[in-house]
């Protein structure tokens, strides 16, 4: 076709890295053809020239100055694999106003800086590109800019984050406890040995900030959403989630209501015959609704090293696209509007609550007595005999406003006839 | 933006046309922030003026006459929605020779005329857009051709016809014969009065034409695909499939392997754990397998109204991105290689047989007789207590090479012991 070679510079050759540079060299004939041109890895920035590769690449290529490549100006694109917030927010911002397009994987810089780093870019008549940044190989970013461009989103319902997704598969499927479902996840890779921000619900929170901007056309802060983790949670939990229909999924929601967006990460129980409940160990999927379209939803692998860089390689043939016709015709997302964020005390739900009762005469008495005096109907109970004295007794509640929920739960935390409230569930119906 | 109104010229206001009218009625303003250009319906062909229609338009919009769109210079872009072959193939032709883009409903045109048509449009600077002709609302051509154009796609698999998968949901979940689940659907609109097409399998051929070119990037002709259909399918075999642990669904699958490509449309069993599995009712999907990304599947609604329209509605929104750009910046799949096609006899599969036997001593030693001649090994075996003299023996096989299997059947036909082979489908693992 005689168009030029465009010329990448990659930020990083660790997992997602080394996935991006296979995937060239794999299909690099195939990637041509669709870009329309060649697209060739220019210079390498590591940390440690000498550590060994996943991938072969030219010693050369490899340099630990990042100038080497945001000041070459034969470089078109920075592809940004390296991670953490403050570096790569440099580096980008640098690519920047050195004239670069930018692709990121990094959705913890998307979630924190996208506003302004979006904004930047256009000012440069830039764009930067994240499909790699929420969904690993899955296509998310795309469809939501695009396939779907015709709808008005009123909400998104996603696992998309693996760790917790391959913890919560192995609790079910294999009975197993909280601790060595986690100890397997981190013996076989999916799982970070300091797994906190992923058992907290932080590395949801941060991709639903990124994917809540684009459906809900929003400015979103991290801060925006409430978040709750799967730490410590009991399988005693799943069982009877399972019992009664249920699969306990860690899920990341958005919502635009009348009143603003609705924006939680939280363990929540799901029908088994939804859709999201057979998504399976660490893959991720993205359940959408729109007034169009109905609801659709985007399953997949939500991380690794190829999947990763087959978002990032499909990134690389939109830029190489539009450097080719010299024109930037992805849609920019930039001119997000503010929106009312509603609390979830304002919210209604379903719960699902597992206590510890004395058995004795009058404990559904009290039960009965503070559900009823906040409207709390009760739709689903069980109750396998007692052992030792005391009951375990499970609950799912009809839909009802939070916070009347929340003062029977108060009021049931004092009744003498309790002993302690095990656990706390918000229930999806669909 | 500053950028002109995009004008559209609209085939048809049947379900798939007011579909698109109704949602640029609902979702005009972001229509146009995403398109960066005002998007006008400019005329409509229909074939009757007076005829009551679904959405409320402005009656001046309608003609009767073709011309009055194909040959308006202020025309940009032809959107197809009348359907059927012949017609819509001349006035997409008549479109494209007139310098206008083309967005298309239309899988049967697609399908038999895609190629050509696609060459065409190339010849003349423009595009052939077609999300809505597979998988309605489903973004599937746009993630084949964009997101994940990285990948060398090795299979794709899909539920690609919602009338056999509305029949088979009723079958399996109800227990309802196929001629009352047939009715049914028709009485809901998910079937249509002649529905021979979905039946015999026709209809996902189509479609499995359109997405195997992409996905393989090859010549694929109708004729290329092995089709069997699910007319008259039993409960019977639906409910041993499920004893089994497997759905029966009406698959298109397309693999790309070492000799060559292999194109079929068939009942098949999966495993219940699949994804495809859980696809229920008038619900399509689609599950690709990339050598980079692994298994990525899409899922959602595959016809109506609203689904289609809001594809085609993305469809347009590209279109006004690029000719404010005054660029065609979307891939143009035009360069397809001619593959060699395997034919099943090469195939080696699992089968799924359920056949009735004369309650007699020797009809397993002569089925093992038969089957051990052809290396066909047996995974599982059911039978149950014989009735009047009849038994019902229901068998899956290890995979075997098909041609094998084949010749096992028909030996297994002469057999005096045998009565009658009653269903024989593929089964796949995953």
């Amino acid at each position: 076709m005689g168009k030029r070679t465009v010329k990448v510079g990659l930020l990083g050759l660790g997992t997602v890295g080394s996935g991006v540079v296979k995937i060239l060299q794999m299909n690099g004939e195939q990637v041509t053809r669709r870009a329309g041109a060649k697209i060739e890895v220019k210079r390498i920035l590591v940390r440690d020239m000498e550590r060994p590769r996943a991938v072969e690449v030219n010693p050369q290529l490899l340099t630990t100055n990042p100038d080497d490549l945001l000041h070459d100006p034969d470089i078109d694109v920075i592809v940004e694999t390296i991670g953490g917030v403050d570096r790569a927010h440099k580096y980008i911002e640098e690519a920047l106003h050195h004239k670069k397009f930018v692709i990121t994987a990094n959705k913890d810089l998307m979630a924190t800086a996208g506003d302004d780093l979006l904004l930047l870019a256009q000012k440069q008549g830039l764009n930067i590109y994240y499909e790699a940044s929420v969904g690993g190989g899955i296509p998310l970013i795309r469809p939501l800019k695009h396939s779907l461009g015709g709808n008005r989103i009123t909400r998104i319902l996603g696992i998309i984050n693996g760790t917790t997704n391959y913890i919560l598969t192995r609790m079910s499927l294999e009975n197993m406890d909280f601790n060595t479902a986690l100890a397997e996840a981190q013996a076989k890779g999916f799982a970070e040995q300091d797994p906190a921000s992923d058992l907290e619900g932080k590395d949801a929170a941060y991709k639903l900030c990124i994917l809540s901007r684009l459906a809900f056309n929003s400015r979103v802060r991290f801060k925006d959403i409430y978040i709750q983790g799967i730490e410590g949670l009991s399988k005693r939990d799943v069982f009877y989630a399972g019992e009664l229909g249920y699969a306990i999924k860690l899920l990341a929601i958005g919502e635009e209501l009348q009143g603003g967006l609705v924006l939680r990460v939280h363990p929540t129980l799901i029908p088994l015959t939804h859709p999201l409940a057979s998504v399976l160990n660490e893959n991720n999927a993205l359940f959408v609704v729109g007034d169009a379209v109905g609801e659709v939803m985007f399953y997949g692998p939500g991380a690794g090293s190829l999947p990763t860089g087959s978002s990032i390689v499909a990134d690389l043939i939109d830029v190489a696209r539009n450097i080719n016709r010299q024109v930037e015709n992805s849609i920019i997302e930039n001119n997000f509007q503010e929106k009312r964020i509603v609390s979830m005390d304002e919210l209604s739900s379903a719960f699902y609550l597992r206590l510890q009762a004395r058995d004795k005469p009058g404990v559904f008495a009290s039960l009965a007595t503070a559900f009823g005096g906040e409207q709390v109907s009760l739709d689903m109970i069980i109750q396998k005999r007692s052992v030792q004295g005391m009951a375990e007794i499970v609950l799912v509640t009809h839909k009802v406003e939070e916070k009347n929920f929340n003062s029977a739960l108060r009021s049931i935390q004092r009744s003498p006839a309790i002993n302690k409230i095990n656990s706390v569930f918000r229930v999806i119906e669909k």
